[in-house]
Parts: C-alpha cells; sequence; structure tokens
C-alpha cells in the first residue's frame, strides 16, 4: 500500500518546522541549507516511514525505494559523483534523527558506498591512500556491527592486536599498508561470523542501512532513555542520508563539535572542542581528549572566524544556543548538524535571563524555555568548606554541584546499588562512559571519567540530568580487574570508598565532605521573579517540621498545604501512642493523651512560628492504628512464644497473650480501606479532640507573642458530608473552649482532602461544609484504578512493559481518570462555593505536567516537598502562558 | 420563634392528601369526618411540630399550647364537654400517627382528663362505677408508663397480686371497689416511685401526653422498625387528640379492629375480631383472644350491617383494601381509624389483580400497589408433605408458607442465634408478641403464639415482613422457666428442639419436615405476566450451576447476568489449583491446566444446555491467587513448626520451608487493589487461556448437539482501556483456535465488569472495546467509598448509628456518589458505542429500589440472585410506569 505522502525530503525542500517529519537533525539540516549555510547535500526519510516500517514487520514500504533514489540521484547530480560508481564514487553517512534528540542512542553509519573498487577510486582522486583504508575499516566494523550485528568489540579486538604485534600506541601509528590489511582482515572475520561475504554493493549497504537505523529506535538503551525522558514511544526516527565530508584527511582536516554558549554554566562564551586529522565519532564518543574550540582561533584563525560566524548567524536565526557539529574537509568548512544546545538547569536559567537581556526574546520566552523538571538543579547542594588537603585529582567541571559517594567502578553495580537499587550513594567512576552507561549514571550521585571531554558523553548526559561531573580527569587511573582507582600522587583508593566531587569546580576530594544547600541568587532569582509575575497558581509546600518548612520558605514556598502530624506520634512518642491506642479504660487513655498534648503543641508552635502569616493547613491523624503498633506486635508475639515454653500456664503469659490478642484485633484485610483517617476521628474522637486542642493551644501561644497563625484544619479521608458536618461541629467546640481558655482568639477554619472518589463526586454536598479542598491525588489515584502501590509492585512493571499504562500514574495525574474526577469536583465545588479554596497536596503537586493540568482546572494552589517548590513556581508560570513548551507526548 | 404555618388541624380541616403533615392516622380522621362517617371529634397537631419539638431540646414551641386549646374548645363546644370540668368533663385520647403506619412502635394514652373528681361525675353520670374505674386504673399506668417511664410492668404486678388475693381469674372478675382500691394502689405506688403525685390537672394531662407521644418517635423500637422498613428518621409523628368513646362500657359496647379483604390470602372477605367490652388496646395487643368479626352479625346484625356499609364506603372511596378500627359505645358504632390494610406479599398481588378483575383499579395501578420487596414471600417454601402423625397443634393461619426451626422461646435468643445472629435456623415461640419482640421476629423462621389472634402484633407483623407465623395457637403451653412447650397430648418439647410450621395451613408438626420452592402459578402468574408487559428492563440472575440457573429459569430469569467461575477452582479442584499456582516450571503449570481444562468444560456445557439460547455472561477468573492457598499456608507453616523441632537441617524442611515461602510471597497488604482480576490474566495468562478453551470447547459441544449458546465474556477489574484490548485480542485467538480445533463456530463476545471508578469515568474509551457493560456495583461501591466490607464491621454500624450514612450502601445504590459515577459511565459508553449493552450485576440488581435507579439511568438489564427475579421483574415495570409507590425518603 503506497502512500501519496512525500517520505523522502531533499535538504532545500525541507525547514525547521518539520521536527516531527523529518526529526530534529533533518529539520535543521533543512533549515540550514535554505539560509545558505555549508551543508553538505543529502537528504532525509521521514518518520513516518519509520512507524510503518516497524509496524508493517520491519520491510520497507512499497515504492521507497523507488523515491529514494530520485532523491540520490538529485545529490549525486549537485555533486557530480554516483554512489557505487567504480569511477567516480559518492560516500555518504546515514544517521538516525527522531523529534527529540537521542544523543548516542540510535545508529549511525559513515563512510557507505566503500567497497574495493570504489576504495581504489578515491585513492587514486586522493592520493591518500592510508586515509582511505582507515575509513574503509572503520565502515565495515560499523556496518558489521549496526546492520550485521556482529559486535565492534570483535573488531576493536583485532584492531588491538595487530597494534600490540606493530608496537603502536594511537591509531596515528598505524600505517596504510596496515589499515588496509585490517579491512582484509575485518572483513574475513566477519564471513568467518556470519559464513556471508561483506556487501559490496554499494546500494544494498544503502537499503541494509536505512533499515537498521530505523530497527535501533527499538534497541534497549533507546526504550530505557525514552523511558526516563518521558519520550513517546510513536514518535519514529527520520534517517538522513548526507554527502560524507572527511575531518580524517590530513593535517588540513578536522571535526568539531560546540556550543554557542557555555552549556553546563550558560556562559556567554564559544564551549567546544575539535581533533585534527579526525572524524566526528572520535569526539562524541569521547575515545581521543580533544581540544578546546579556542585552539582554533590560533591554529587556524581563518576557519574559527568563519564559524564564528556561523554560531552567530544560527543563534540569530534559532534565538537561542545551538549545539553544532562541524567538519574541515582540506581546509573548507562544513556544517553538519544543529540543535538546540542542551544544558543544565542552571545554564537554562542563565540563558534565558541573558537572551532576554540581549533583547532577542521575551521575558515570556524566557520563562517557557527552561524546563521546570530541570530547576531542581538549581537547587544541588554545594560544598560547606574546600579543605585543600583533601584534593586528590582535578578535572574538567562538566556538571555542577556537589556529590558524595562512594566510589563504583562500573554502571550495572551503580544501578544495582544506587538510588534505584539498594539507594545507597554511590559515585561513578569511570575511564569513560556510553550510552549503554546511562542507567549506571543516572542511579549514582555524581559521574567521574578519566577521559573524555566537555562535550563527549559523560558530560552530555550530566548536563542534561543534572548529575554532578568531572570529566577527563587524567590524574587518575582506574584498574578494573583490582578494583581500584589511582590519584597522580599514587594513593589508592577502594571500590566502596567514600569519596567526594565538586562538578561546579572540577575538583576531587578524598572523603566524605559536608554540603549545603545553595541559594537562590543572581539570575535565578530574577528569573524566579518573572516566573512568579506569569503565574496564578500559589505554590505551598509539604512539611511537617519547622526546619522542612523554613527550607521551604527559602525556596518560595507560600505556605504549607499539608503538614503531616502521624510523625509526632512516632519515636520516643510511639510508647505513650501505643498505650493510648490499648488502653483499657478512659482514664488510662486520657492519661496518654495528657501525655502527648503539651509535645504536640510544642510541634505546632514552632512550625506557625517559622511560617509566620502564611497559611499553614494541618491533616489530623490518618493512619489505621496498626501502623503504630508493628513493634509492640512483634515484641509481645516473642514474649509470648518464650513464655509459653518457659512459664507455661503462667500470669504473665496470660496477660501478654491478651495484650497480643488486642493488638492482633487491630488487624484488617484491606488497611487502605479500613478504620482510618476521619472513620477513626468518628469512632475514637479522643486523639483528634487532642490534636485540636494542641493546634489551637499552640496557635493562641504564637499569637500571644506577637504572631497571627492561619490554621487551616484538614480532616482526612472524608467521603461523606456527613463526616465532615459531625466531626467539624464537635471539633469546633474543642477549639472554641482552648481559645476561651487561653483568652486569645486565633484564625482558623475546618477543609478536607479529597482522596475517596466519592468525596469529588459529591463535591456539590461536602463543598457546602468546607473552606478547603486539598486533592490527596496518591490515594485518589490508587482508589480510581482500584491499585494499591503496595501491592503494585507485581504488575505495574509489566502494565508499562507491555504499554498498557504509558507511564505510573503516581507519577504524574492521569487526566482521562483521575483528572476527570477531579474536574467534577472542581465545577461542582466552586458551584456551590465559590469561595472554596482549592489544591492539591499528593506528590503530584510537585510534577510540572500535573501542575499544567492542576492550573488548567483551576486550582487556586498547589502544594509539594521543598526542593520542588521552584519547579512548581515556573510549571505555574508556564501554565498560564499557554506553554507551548510542553512536549505533545 | 413561631412559625406562620397551621400547626394544629380539627379533622374537619384535614384531608387524605395531608399524610406528610398529619400522619397517615390523622389524614384518614379528617377524610372519614369528610365523608361523613362517625368519627368521634377530635384535632391533629402536625409532624412538623414533632420534628421542631424534638430538634428544639424538646420543648413545645412557643405558641402551640394556645392553638391546642383552641381546638380543643371547638372539640368541647361540639361535644358539649370540657376536658378536666369537674361537672361535665370531656375525656380524650392522645394517640401518634406517622406518615407510614408503625403499628405498635410509638406510645398512646386513652381516658385522658380523668381524676379523682371527674371520675365522680362520670360515674353519676353513666351509673357504671366499675366501669370508670377500671378506665381510671388504665389511664394511671399508662400515663405512668408512658409520660412518667415507670414501667407498666410494676403496675401489673400489683394488678397481678389483688387478682391472686381475690381469686380472681379475668380482669372483670374484679369488682368496681377493688378497681377503686386499685387505683389508690397504683397512684401511691407511683409517688412511692417518683416521689409526686399523679397529675390531676387534666390541662397538664394533655401538654405532658402529647411531649411523650413526640418523645416516642425517638424511642429504641421505633428507631430499629425505621431502620428495617427503611424509613426516614426525619419525618417525625403528628399527634392524634381525639374524643374517647368506650367499647368497655357494657354488654352492649365493645371495639374491633377488621380488614375489608384478607390480608393474610388476599381472599375478598370481611376478616377480623372484636371483643365485647372491652377498650381497643386489648384487641389490638393480643391479651385476650377475641372473636371472630363474622360473630358480629350473629349477635348484633345491625351493628355489623351498619360496619359493612362502612367498609364498602372505605374500600370504594380509597380503592384499596382497608384495615379499620371502630367501638361500639352502646350499641353506636363509632370508627376511629382507618388505613390501607397490611397484607402478605401472596395477599397483596391477590388483592391487586382482583380489583383489576373489579374494575375499580387499572393494571398499572395494580402493578405500582404491590411492593417488590414483599414479593420474595411468593416464592416462600411449601411443605413436600403433610405427615398426619406428627401434627402436634393447631392455630390460626396468620402468616403463611412453610417454616422449619429450632425452638427459641424469647426473642433476645431468637436474635442472637437466628438470622441476624450466629445464623441458626430457629422458630420463635411465644405466648404472644409485643413491640419489643421485632427483633427476634425478624431473625426467626417463623413464630408461633399462643395466644392473640389474626389483628394481634405477632400477625400483623408477620403480614408485613413476610414471617411464616401461626397465632392464637392453644393446644399448646410455654414453660418459659423450664424452656418447654407443652402441647395438648402433654408432649414436651424443649428449647432446640426442631419444629415445622405451615403459616398457610396453622398447623404445627414435629421435627424438620422438607419443604420445596413454589411454582408461579394463579393470579401471582397473571400478575407477572401484566408487569411483564410493563418493563423495558430485562432481568437476568446470577448463577454458577446448572442447578440455580434453572431455578432462575423458573422465577422468570431472561439470561445470566453474572456465571461466577471461582468456584470451579475449589473442593476436589483446589489441591490442582494450588499446584498450578505453586508450580516450579511451565511443564509442571501445563500438567495442571491439562487436568482442570475438561473439568471446567464440564462446568459450562451444564450451564449452557439449560441457559438454550439465553444469554450467558461469565466472569473469568477473578480473585487474588492467595485466596486459593491459604488452606495449604496453614498445614506448610504447621510442617514446617514441627519439622524444625523433629527434623532441624533436614532435607524435607528445606523444601517445606521454601514452598512455605512461595505461599508467602502472594500475601498482599491490600488483596482487593492488588493482583486480581485482569492484573492476574496479564501477568499469568494461562489460566484464563484455559477458561477460554473450556468455555468455548463446552459452547461447541453444545452446539454439536443441536444447541445454540450465546456466550459473553467478562473480562474483570478493567480500569484501562488497554488491559481489554490485550486481553481480548489474546484471548479471541484461543477462542478462535479452539473452534477451529472443533469444527463448530459459536456466538460469543467480550465485555467488561465495570467495578473500577477508573473504568466508569473512562467508559468513552473501555467501550469502543466492549460488547457489553456490567456494574459490579459491590466492588465499585466499596471502591467509590473507599471502604472495604471486610474492615467496614469497625465503623459501620457507628456510621449508620450516627446517621452519618441513612443506610448500608451495599443495599442499595448510593444516588448521588456511587450512581452519578453509573450515569457518567452509560452516557459515554453510549456515545461511543450506541449498540453496547449495559447491566448490573452486582447484589443491588436484585434491590427495587437500585433496579428503579438502573431503569432511569438506562440500562439493559439487571442480574440478581434467582429468588430476587420476580421483585426485580417487578421493580422494573414500576419503574418504567414512573413509580409513583416509591416512597420519597
Amino acid at each position: 500500500m503506497a502512500s501519496n505522502k512525500k517520505r523522502v525530503w531533499l535538504f532545500h525542500e525541507g525547514n525547521a518546522k518539520l521536527r516531527d517529519l523529518l526529526g530534529g537533525k533533518g529539520a535543521n539540516l533543512a533549515e540550514m541549507t535554505n539560509i545558505g549555510l555549508p551543508v553538505p547535500p543529502g537528504f532525509t526519510i521521514t518518520t513516518e516511514v519509520c512507524n510503518e516500517y516497524l509496524k508493517g514487520g520491519k520491510k520497507l514500504p512499497a515504492g521507497l525505494v523507488d523515491e529514494v533514489n530520485k532523491a540520490l540521484a538529485y545529490v549525486e547530480k549537485q555533486m557530480g559523483k554516483k554512489l557505487g560508481d567504480p569511477r567516480n564514487p559518492l560516500l555518504v553517512s546515514v544517521r538516525s534523527g527522531a523529534k527529540f534528540s537521542m544523543p548516542g542512542m540510535m545508529d549511525t553509519i559513515l563512510n557507505l558506498g566503500l567497497n574495493d573498487q570504489t576504495a581504489q577510486t578515491i585513492i587514486e582522486a586522493t592520493g591518500n591512500e592510508r586515509f582511505v583504508w582507515d575509513g574503509y575499516r572503520r565502515f565495515v566494523m560499523m556496518f558489521s556491527d549496526v546492520v550485521l550485528g556482529v559486535e565492534k568489540e570483535e573488531f576493536e579486538h583485532i584492531f588491538t592486536q595487530m597494534k600490540k604485534r606493530l608496537g603502536a600506541k594511537l591509531d596515528t601509528d598505524v600505517d596504510a599498508a596496515n589499515m588496509k590489511k585490517l579491512t582484509v582482515l575485518f572483513k574475513s572475520h566477519l564471513k568467518k561470523r556470519l559464513g556471508r561475504e561483506f556487501p559490496s554493493d554499494a546500494v544494498e549497504q544503502l537499503q541494509l542501512s536505512i533499515c537498521a537505523v530505523f530497527n535501533s529506535w527499538d534497541n534497549d538503551r533507546a526504550k530505557e532513555y525514552r523511558k526516563k525522558e518521558k519520550i513517546s514511544e510513536d514518535l519514529g526516527t527520520a534517517v538522513n542520508v548526507q554527502t560524507m565530508v572527511f575531518g580524517n584527511m590530513g593535517a588540513d582536516s578536522g571535526t568539531g563539535v560546540a556550543f554557542t554558549r557555555n552549556p553546563a554554566t550558560g556562559e556567554n562564551a564559544m564551549f567546544g572542542e575539535y581533533l585534527m586529522n579526525a572524524q566526528g565519532e572520535d569526539v562524541v564518543a569521547g575515545v581521543r581528549t580533544p581540544v578546546d574550540i579556542n585552539e582554533l582561533a590560533k591554529q587556524n584563525p581563518e576557519i574559527y572566524k568563519q564559524f564564528e560566524e556561523v554560531c552567530k548567524i544560527l543563534e540569530d536565526h534559532y534565538r537561542e544556543v545551538q549545539d553544532i557539529e562541524f567538519t574541515i574537509e582540506k581546509g573548507r568548512l562544513f556544517i553538519l548538524q544543529c540543535r538546540s544546545g542542551k544544558r543544565t538547569g542552571p545554564a537554562a536559567v542563565k540563558i534565558a535571563v541573558d537572551l532576554v537581556k540581549e533583547k532577542r526574546i521575551t521575558r515570556e520566552e524566557a520563562i517557557l524555555r527552561v524546563p521546570a523538571e530541570q530547576l531542581e538543579q538549581c537547587l544541588h547542594p554545594r560544598l560547606k568548606d574546600r579543605p585543600k588537603e583533601k584534593v586528590i585529582a582535578k578535572g574538567m567541571n562538566a556538571g555542577p554541584g556537589a556529590a558524595v559517594g562512594m566510589i563504583v567502578l562500573d554502571s550495572a553495580t551503580s544501578a544495582r546499588r544506587g538510588k534505584a537499587g539498594a539507594g545507597e550513594k554511590v559515585l561513578l567512576v569511570r575511564r569513560q562512559t556510553n550510552p549503554d552507561d546511562l542507567k549506571g549514571m543516572l542511579s549514582s550521585q555524581g559521574v567521574l571519567t578519566a577521559e573524555g571531554g566537555r562535550t563527549s558523553h559523560a558530560a552530555l548526559v550530566a548536563r542534561q540530568f543534572g548529575i554532578p561531573t568531572i570529566c577527563g580527569c587524567a590524574e587518575i587511573s582506574i584498574d578494573e580487574k583490582n578494583r581500584t582507582m589511582t590519584t597522580r600522587s599514587g594513593a589508592v583508593l577502594h571500590e566502596g570508598d567514600w569519596i567526594t566531587i565538586d562538578g561546579t569546580e572540577g575538583i576531587v576530594y578524598t572523603g566524605k565532605l559536608a554540603t549545603e544547600p545553595p541559594t537562590i541568587s543572581g539570575e535565578f532569582k530574577e528569573f524566579m521573579t518573572w516566573a512568579d509575575k506569569y503565574r496564578r497558581l500559589k505554590v505551598r509546600t509539604n512539611a511537617d517540621t519547622p526546619e522542612q518548612a523554613a527550607e521551604a520558605l527559602n525556596w518560595g514556598a507560600q505556605g504549607i498545604g499539608l503538614c503531616r502530624t502521624e510523625h509526632m506520634f512516632l519515636g520516643d512518642r510511639l510508647p505513650k501512642v501505643q498505650k493510648l491506642i490499648l488502653a483499657d479504660s478512659d482514664g488510662e487513655r486520657k492519661k496518654a493523651l495528657d501525655h502527648l498534648l503539651p509535645l504536640q503543641r510544642g510541634d505546632f508552635i514552632g512550625i506557625f512560628k517559622t511560617m509566620g502569616e502564611l497559611p499553614v493547613t494541618i491533616r489530623l491523624i490518618d493512619p489505621p492504628m496498626h501502623e503504630f503498633l508493628i513493634d509492640i506486635e512483634q515484641k509481645t508475639r516473642e514474649d509470648v512464644m518464650v513464655l509459653r515454653l518457659t512459664k507455661p500456664g503462667s500470669k504473665v503469659l496470660d496477660q501478654k497473650e491478651k495484650l497480643l490478642q488486642k493488638i492482633e484485633e487491630h488487624h484488617e484485610s484491606n488497611p487502605m480501606l479500613g478504620l482510618r483517617g476521619c472513620r477513626l476521628s468518628i469512632v475514637f474522637p479522643q486523639i483528634v479532640e487532642m490534636q485540636i486542642a494542641a493546634i489551637i493551644g499552640a496557635a493562641c501561644q504564637v499569637k500571644k507573642t506577637g504572631g497571627n497563625p492561619q490554621v487551616e484544619i484538614m480532616i482526612p479521608l472524608v467521603g461523606i458530608v456527613t463526616e465532615l458536618r459531625l466531626l467539624k461541629e464537635q471539633l469546633d467546640m474543642v477549639a472554641q473552649a482552648t481559645m476561651k481558655a487561653e483568652g486569645v482568639k486565633v484564625t482558623y477554619s475546618f477543609g478536607t482532602m479529597i482522596e475517596v472518589p466519592r468525596a469529588a463526586l459529591t463535591a456539590a454536598e461536602i463543598a457546602q461544609e468546607a473552606a478547603f479542598f486539598s486533592f490527596g491525588t496518591n490515594d485518589l489515584t490508587q482508589l480510581t484504578y482500584g491499585i494499591s502501590r503496595d501491592d503494585a509492585g507485581r504488575f505495574l512493571p509489566i502494565y508499562i512493559d507491555k504499554k498498557i499504562l504509558p507511564e505510573d500514574p503516581t507519577e504524574s495525574i492521569d487526566r482521562s481518570g483521575v483528572g476527570k474526577l477531579m474536574k467534577i469536583c472542581v465545577d461542582d465545588a466552586r458551584a456551590v462555593n465559590p469561595k472554596i479554596k482549592l489544591g492539591i497536596c499528593g506528590e503530584h503537586g510537585g510534577d510540572p505536567r500535573s501542575v499544567v493540568f492542576c492550573h488548567q482546572i483551576g486550582l487556586d494552589y498547589v502544594s509539594c516537598s521543598p526542593r520542588r517548590v521552584p519547579v512548581a513556581r515556573l510549571a505555574a508560570a508556564q501554565a498560564n502562558l499557554e506553554s507551548t513548551f510542553e512536549r505533545d507526548k
């Protein structure tokens, strides 16, 4: 079934707006071609073809080959060369290019079109035999790896053996004859492994390569990357076929990568690296340590000037920092790729602010330019002190922020023990990283590599995910076998030893250094001030202690949206709480409560003092009673077992058995659906009455000393309006009595958490009794789906894998299900009580996409953990600017 | 705060339509007054006053007393007498009267206005000293009991003592002098108990009595009754103050109660009883066994004729069976009350059909006249045989149907051991019953009383709640002390012995007799045929076996709406299922499945054969795996404990420990929210694949032998459209393969149960993949409320008690929450898939109010347990007739 749509686009036929169709790389190659930059000619096969190919059992759609040939013929005519023509051969590259950049995740083939005949012709034309055989052996290796599935490592092993034999240290030490020999060795290795010849037909090479690039959309590391980056699986990749230009044609050739501004810090200075006499992959993969781009100005001022000009044209054209790949072929500059430069959170902020000051973008655009998610990177801790005596090495400051962790020397270990695994603090130390290391990097506190520069894979990932990173730290050497890292001074550190890295400065310290949170200042502060002007949503924080409250205030929180009181029943207070729960008489119960009251009052005084006149929403006790009895149950059960053996029939055994039985009475089949939240308060009102006495008592105390707390009391788990009505009446009496006893009046109101589906459905009733609603989207999501997070481990990963769910709904609000319920609730509540305050305090409150949704349905505020407050502030501003930033996943 | 509303209504000012305001009794007294029947004059205080009184701290609203006095003055003028006037005293009764009749639940005061002076005046006027003192002592007793809280029993004890002393057997054996003495004794007893005099001021008596009647709305037995009858707590009772007429003024006086038709069977013949020289309470309370109403024709033909005429007028006027209280005072007939006659289910059906045939009501009216809930009574089992040698007594057939149970001699025991308690089959045997026995009666299979007639309390309750009952069985005597029941022949039965009663015939048998289900025939059949013509909803049944399916077909089921397959994994198949769950390899798993497949196919063949071409909805396996492992877990745990002691370190211990660990891996924190339903099928598809092979294989087999099964396969617990899509694709392949192997095509479709809130919210997506939806309102209710039935026991009763919930939402659909969700689901599903079949298979499918709701939101069918099928059929018809029957609770 041939499609009528145009499936193959020559570069000059496209433009930057066609990212969906041509991928980021293809769209930008087209745009650059059209604005007159020196782009080697070529064409792009669309992402739609990729999807058709993958869905259609991995067959190229009918008619596509004809279209490719037609485009190829155009390029051949332009270049005056022909693919596979033994007399005048064209060489091309075949590269992936998806809508969103996925650096290093998919495959690339270079030097396509080489075979024994064309190689010979090019040798004759260029007179550079070594260059041709080097290119040929690379092509054989790449093609075998990517297209035919014989791993690159096998070929590199052959090369290493040869270099050993020859006593060669670097690739460049191997001469033309040996490169030719290597090409033959590679081809015979391939034949041995697969029983087939290396395909010498250039058209066959091209078709197989196009398929291989499409296939690479579905490889494991690409999938892993998309999962982490929340990129849709349905986008597909385009394929770019482009005339080869060569950076390895001698001393007047070279290749490099540069950013128009510093992507780690945002500084307005060209940032990048190049290598003379090398192909692009040598730079990107970080195999050879390249030279700083500024060296080019000395080495080749003319080319440097040309490149500077290109940078200016591109930044002006796109009004955005560009990440540019270039090649110098025999003194001539070619631009191979440009794209928005990925940058760290802090750099994104600085660049956005600078572009505004340069009057190139508006403040609104600046706000939309910074991914809210990245903002947390601006909050990376910094080193408290920088003790010189602990410095063990210096390297390139590739990813800012301080990180403290135990050395691990491979990514598998990092993944197993790090954040996503056992939750230990590890720090990944590698000679260099490659795309396979992604998972391990994401699991570690920071990354330290011995090789590779500022644009190496490690640096790229560091910037994108905000991982504190030092690259190219030549002062360390790694012994993977003995699991050690040795510094230049000869100090040997073992895997598991603690080190600290300062990614901002590029310095490695031994041991665990103290860190401190940063402050919001400079461009960050200015940027957040702008953001705040554009948002309608208020941002509060979830904080349970005065310390957390203070931190959140530092990040700009406008109140507490959720103060959980459970922790106030734990620690050394737990035995008292257990006495309370297991009390036999009202007397015992009262005694336990009398102990707890002054302690709780103290907790609240601290919080009210910290928050000043900002609102503080306190949730009354919520969890099922059994949660407080787990340790005592264990202990009692053991006691009973021992006593049965040692003192059968004794009175003490009898007592313990009765106690155990009493504890077991608190067991529930489905504790999430049992006696908790307001149900508990209705059955055993004493605890919440004590809490109200403590809260209002604390507010009175603070008011007497000049404060003015704004107290919002949140009754959890309401599903029936009468629950709220009854408790409100009952607790209001306690509040009034407390104020009377204290002789002060304080401001307080009652509201509820919307976490039971029925609460949302009957909002029109409940809103009449509530001053505020706060969506508890953690429980609301679980109940709406009928899925408990504790039990989902046995099927949710399978659901994500099989694409039954695009993502875990506890990460971002499920708009069609939970979101629909929220919308019903908001509309119904406002209709009967226009003054009601509506917010969210589930973990979604700090997720940018969820914040956008909360804005859209008209909430008044979101509440999130302290460190997510700036993220939420920015997301709220972006939502209000009708974010064009939000990706259409 | 005085209300502007009319709060006190003279009888002639009201009418039958004012039931809300005047209560049923008041409204009918007004109506009868206006149609010219001989009603003693009086007035009614409205139900609104009751609510105002109860909410306002039990104080009569300001101004009310004036209004009462005004109405009283009118009555006094009409009667030419005055309340409390020592020379010409008026006596009145003060009675309760709510919107819905609550017989015997609230309080009544008779003979009000008596004191030493007025008594003397009436003696002089009537010359009947005994009558006056009898009335006076009754008044003192009633007033003390109802108004002052000194229990009636204390006074009856005094009377009994006196009778013993006098050697009197009956009350009538006590002469005037002793009645006077008794009055004095009563008053001094009261003074001793309360330290206050009996109030002699008639106006004070009246006011206190009005308050007492209002208070009685809130007594425990009234509350219990309303809970059972689902009568709203907010209605309140009216108070009727009415001129006394006396049935105890001698041989030419009397009192009685009669139905215009037989309320037990529906037969068109006057049905009732009377007592000469008695007050009404003697008949109602069943203290003296009264005389059949037909005797009156002989005893006093003129009055009988008059009364017959009244019956005719009233039945004509109301076009409905009437329950009439009358009094004959010195040969003059007075009508004291009329109301719709409460009747049994079978009687309701017969009367409705007869009234249609008499052309007094339409078929539509007939349909609306029979409470659907009562229809299950038509399905009471009947005795299979009636062995004469086992007959031990005969009595009055007060409540039709056969009942088999163990004798219990008091209501507390019945409640504890019966239906609502330990679930044993008990049969309550009492001398007579009173309102306090209600709970015990409802807990027993049937009721047998030694005293009391067809209109006694026991008979009334029996008819209303459809309890097989025999009354006035004078052939037995009960010894509560020795816990025995003795028959006339001298046989002694002990509490706990089994007896059988046939309430239709009035015969008591010894032992457990076999019963059989009835058939639908005669008027019942005709009535159901009419009902079926008026309904739009189809009625299916929930049946898991061919036997259940056959029973439901007998009751008119139009298909199976829910066939659960869980039971097919139990019994002697359980060990195989356990092997399947705990299998270590695919081989072991397959072996276990191969064992189960033919067994399951057999189950389905039986069901398909029974159901013919009617649709059969089969739900695939649903419960969490751990439910199948409970017994093996217990056993293995014990084995491990023993082996640890006897064979520590042995291989067998090791194996058992591993097995235990494997079983424990199936534990979940919240199994309701865990790995079950379709989640299980996605993670372990083998089980459902086997089920599909069995279902489709069975259908093919049946088709080959001439059948044509209509198979609907229901995938449970879907909350995400992709769950359904994935499983449908996967299972469809199995179905196709099975049909191919069998060489037959059968009709089948896939659908889902809507039981997770998200399924309802995203119906627009899910409906595109489903041929049908069936609301699983059990789980849907639990998830919408966030309440698990298993755990609700610790708070739901308190919720009902505190009126946080009007009733358990698992009984009748919660319209504002769960119902709203259902409505959203229906509308969204139909919008995208107009052909989708929509039904309900939760327990609500057999609840008449829920059926009405299902009709209103446009479902296609309801499915319920076999015995609820006729109930649902009628409810569906009533819903379609825009039921005016449905009570506005």
